[in-house]
């Protein structure tokens, strides 16, 4: 969250701050995703992450939706804790020279990617529906399903194929 | 992860790597919890949180104790997503004057930090089991386990209670 923070006075304002939060983070990750898929090796790895990239994108559009669906101003606020995660994920990627080490590195985060989104979409889906937006959280819970499905699909692929090649 | 991760060639290193990282993570949470109680109003939010503070602190026990399993030195590596995350909840927390949105606002980000220790403990636990570490993944499991179960009280602390009073 961030700069504008101050402006949080009601239960409706935390939820449009957090809307903004993860609209912020949604288009970053919609920015790194093509540089760990240019990282990956994997040919699974690769497909996984780009129809990945695609959902990404169509959940930018959901949240477009959702503030619109709610009367507020499509709008984006610094998201530290994206951020921190996707820094970390371009520094580990970057100092690992093993293709195969670093499948198994970047999917794992990946996986740290989509729990962020986990738990903010499962907060604004309870929020939405405490705020009487059972329509918003319909919307929201769309895109919670789909990343919940994503990151189930990276343990699979971690744990049928990439540890097993990195070990 | 951060700044020593041009060390990282083999799949054991990348294990360790991590392990450094979410040793920075449960010591930075550590540090970070206090000044989240003593912002919460909601006594069971207070509760639930000091419960957590105790359960972090035998994480840190057991990741040292993981380390001297696997003839690694303790150590931490810098984690620029917990610092983001981090960094994220205080910001907010410091800009909400009404006190039941901010309980809802700290119960929303004691789960973002739920949710990465939740990935990174995933992650650990696949890839000890890889390594042919089966005692390292049953200690770094427990921990697992206690992450999801203190995210699900959460969930129902506030849904039950804190969602509803800040709305």
């Amino acid at each position: 969250m961030g700069l504008f923070s101050k402006d949080i006075k009601t239960f409706d304002d935390l939820f449009v701050h957090t809307l903004q939060d993860i609209y912020y983070a949604e288009n970053k990750i919609v920015k790194s995703l093509p540089k760990m898929i240019e990282k990956a090796t994997s040919p699974q790895l690769k497909q996984g992450l780009e129809l990945h990239l695609r959902e990404t994108e169509s959940h930018v559009k959901r949240l477009e939706q959702v503030f619109k669906m709610h009367g507020a101003e499509v709008k984006a606020v610094t998201c530290p804790a994206i951020d921190g995660i996707i820094k970390e994920a371009d520094e580990l990627a970057g100092d690992i020279e093993d293709k195969e080490v670093l499948d198994a590195a970047i999917a794992a985060a990946a996986q740290a990617v989509e729990h962020y989104e986990i738990t903010r979409y499962g907060t604004l889906v309870a929020w939405a529906k405490q705020l009487g937006r059972p329509d918003c959280a319909s919307v929201l819970q769309q895109t919670l399903d789909e990343e919940h499905a994503a990151d189930q699909k990276l343990t699979k692929l971690a744990e049928s194929s990439l540890n097993r090649k990195a070990a």
